[in-house]
């Protein structure tokens, strides 16, 4: 028998008093960053283990196939009311999961009355708030309706939205048009030019857009939002190159549209000025590919993340429309001059949809230039990236890196991965100022809180 | 007196046969990649040794704070024969050092064919091949007329150019509209679609374009390259972005043109459908810029590198007009289906103007995407970045890489420095077939010959 080697380095895995014990000893020591499951809850442990079984693996199979086989293609823009399922001119949509008025925060309080105001549903902003707390309206979730929408996401009826299909299903999903930065409706203001340029967007563009679309025959956003990533942009909070690629689609139609000269400029110039133009159908698009895999029984894939700047909810594929809520984060970013953290609204909007598809904070490393905007370093960039793999089902084929040999994004969130290594999904966000009307004060990063997960993996132990 | 410590490690500098003696012997042995300066000739050492002196650095801190400095807009469009120095209705201008007609490469001898026909010197292509060897023309590189063109880089009265001033110098440059891919004259193409095109160019196109900017008051061309090159782009081979924010910022003018409705859509979808339409507008900032570096006393800074398809030649700062030239290498690289390297012609083009200026090669840790085109991988791009900074004396404020912490691109070409260091510029290109009329075959990377480099630092010994 040959003598015993002697001691060349340890690999410890856990807590680091055994580590340090070998450490002191002169030994090499390879640490591994190892936490106990479900944060050492035996209960929810328990919960998780009854997850970890083949049924499940093939429906998150399913599922995932079906997110990924999704092929979303921009085909119109219509007023809300011809085409959001169960709209009404009494119906006011909002981002998150549902909440009344009582519970919302100042920039969906401030949306809702803009709304009301310019749907001519109340004449004073005193009028509208009395007429939102009165119980009369119909306040529900975009995500109820098929649709989506940034920020406090508010959407009434005669609103014009995106209509995005997936072609592979034959789903529809619909967001709002972008309005730009600055004071705007998504951002709780309501002042006379905000209202101004809605109807302007529901009487020139929104049709305009619409008959360009119709004359292309539809844009397939999948082949942009993959030209985007390789181009800098993650389709959250970066979307310079895919609005600039879409514009670009658009051009043509919109040039050769029977309007005065000025106007055929302005439809081009107001658009053109606003590099988050593309968010809003990456958002539909995300969308409609999630719905897609949406309802498939046994999986744990997430299908939705969304805040209505009061509560965070989730929903699960096989959890079918429940939402799991906890109250939201406030995210951790660069303000703008003369702001800071103590203005900032919680967590808000549905764009978190994104991250949802495997956009957004998901594909950040392709997108280095936005640490400028939401804070940290380039190789933080690729490190949150790298961290979404450990938490999601599977990568897009169509979505790739660069940075990452061209790998695809980190696509899927299994709700067992994220509490089982409490590792959460990671997103880019805008944030508001928490009192109406004075819209965004900075960007930043921001986490689901983990109790929103746990509540769903308890909702599979009771099914 | 301690006593020696045992040998823990040696670096070792130079050829490997020391470095191997020591490995043999168990020695940890790091190393050292290093050259004789100017490859180990006495006399080209001797000359560099007199250029490593403070009045050539002074100079070429002077050319490099002009080059850094430039700050190119772009202004109108007009007919060459309107603005171009020089211009005349005999004047041929082609890309790289000046050659005659006997010299010119397949490609280049086939634009000036298709040249002739558009301007209607000659009926038929005999004709036109009679015309050009019949020394009637004024055959001249297009950097004697402040001008620059991609791979043939034919530019004659009639074709309309960019018009590039440079703020900060008060001079001008100027490049032609591209033309997009497949058949076209840059690559040496006649048939009468080519010609079909260039005259559309010509009518309407150009003319366009022109108001478009002249309503514009101009466009910043340095802030749009900044901006793309945080978007993938390294503005030589690969453009998307640039191309898609100048066709954005052109959109809302020539929307407004007074034209009929289908030719207004397609002075959008031309240029719309054509990734590389900004590389001309690309070129033209660069050749402003070094022209404004160009003819500081005793600098080294290259300020041109060109090829015509048969030589590749530079210029420098401090030494005039005269080129330095050597035979063109063949590029290595990608090539479409059915070509292959015997199908290549040698290197050609004045697109090298983009690496001269700290773009292109010089750029590719920002346009990962790239290798995708011209082989390699991720890793490649930044490698090559890496290694231009060994030759450059500078780095760009303007255009930044995320890839690299946001460090400015390198910038300047010192001449001594490839010369002591033996590290060739890094030039991504296009591939033209040898024969003229079939057009690009591919994409790839070259370097100049050493010999322009030597040619040039043998010029500054004889001053």
């Amino acid at each position: 028998m040959p003598a015993e080697p002697p001691l060349r380095g340890v690999i410890s895995v856990g807590t680091d008093l055994f580590a340090d014990a070998v450490a002191a000893q002169g030994v090499a020591v390879t640490r591994v960053d190892w936490r106990p499951p479900a944060g050492g809850d035996p209960e929810v442990a328990a919960l998780l283990a009854r997850l970890w079984r083949d049924e499940v693996d093939l429906a998150n199979r399913d599922a995932l196939a079906r997110l990924l086989a999704a092929r979303p293609v921009l085909v119109d823009v219509r007023p809300a009311l011809e085409v959001v399922p169960g709209m009404t001119r009494a119906t006011v949509l909002h981002a998150g999961p549902p909440i009344a008025w009582e519970r919302m925060s100042g920039p969906l309080r401030g949306a809702v009355v803009g709304a009301l105001l310019y749907e001519r549903l109340a004449d004073t902003p005193e009028a509208a708030e009395r007429l939102a707390a009165s119980g009369t309206l119909g306040f529900e979730p975009c995500h109820h309706h098929a649709a989506v929408g940034p920020m406090a996401g508010v959407l009434t009826a005669s609103m014009p939205v995106w209509v995005v299909e997936d072609r592979a299903h034959g789903n529809r999903a619909y967001a709002t048009l972008n309005e730009g930065l600055g004071k705007v409706l998504r951002y709780g203001a309501h002042s006379a030019d905000v209202l101004g340029r809605l109807r302007w967007m529901e009487e020139a563009l929104g049709p305009a857009l619409g008959q360009a679309l119709r004359d292309l025959g539809g844009l397939d956003v999948r082949a942009l939002i993959a030209q985007a990533v390789q181009m800098g942009d993650e389709c959250h909070n970066r979307n310079r190159a895919a609005s600039a690629l879409l514009l670009r689609a658009l051009a043509p139609p919109l040039a050769a549209l029977d309007r005065p000269a000025a106007e055929r400029a302005r439809l081009l110039a107001v658009p053109g000025a606003n590099d988050h133009f593309f968010l809003n159908v990456a958002m539909a698009a995300c969308k409609a590919a999630l719905d897609a895999a949406h309802g498939v029984p046994r999986s744990t894939l997430v299908t939705a993340m969304a805040r209505n700047g009061t509560d965070f909810g989730i929903r699960v594929s096989g959890l079918g429309d429940r939402w799991f809520t906890a109250p939201a984060e406030t995210p951790i970013g660069l303000y703008f001059a003369g702001f800071g953290a103590g203005d900032a609204n919680p967590d808000i909007g549905d764009s978190a949809i994104t991250e949802t598809a495997g956009l957004g904070g998901f594909a950040m490393a392709g997108a280095p230039a936005i640490v400028q905007f939401v804070g940290g370093t380039p190789a933080d960039a690729l490190a949150a990236t790298r961290l979404m793999y450990e938490i999601t089902l599977g990568e897009s084929d169509a979505y790739r890196l660069p940075a990452l040999d061209f790998r695809g994004t980190p696509t899927g969130i299994d709700l067992r991965l994220v509490v089982q290594t409490g590792v959460l999904p990671q997103i880019n966000t805008g944030i508001a100022h928490r009192a109406p009307g004075i819209g965004q004060i900075g960007a930043g990063l921001v986490k689901p809180p983990i109790e929103c997960f746990e509540a769903a993996l308890r909702a599979f132990g009771d099914a």
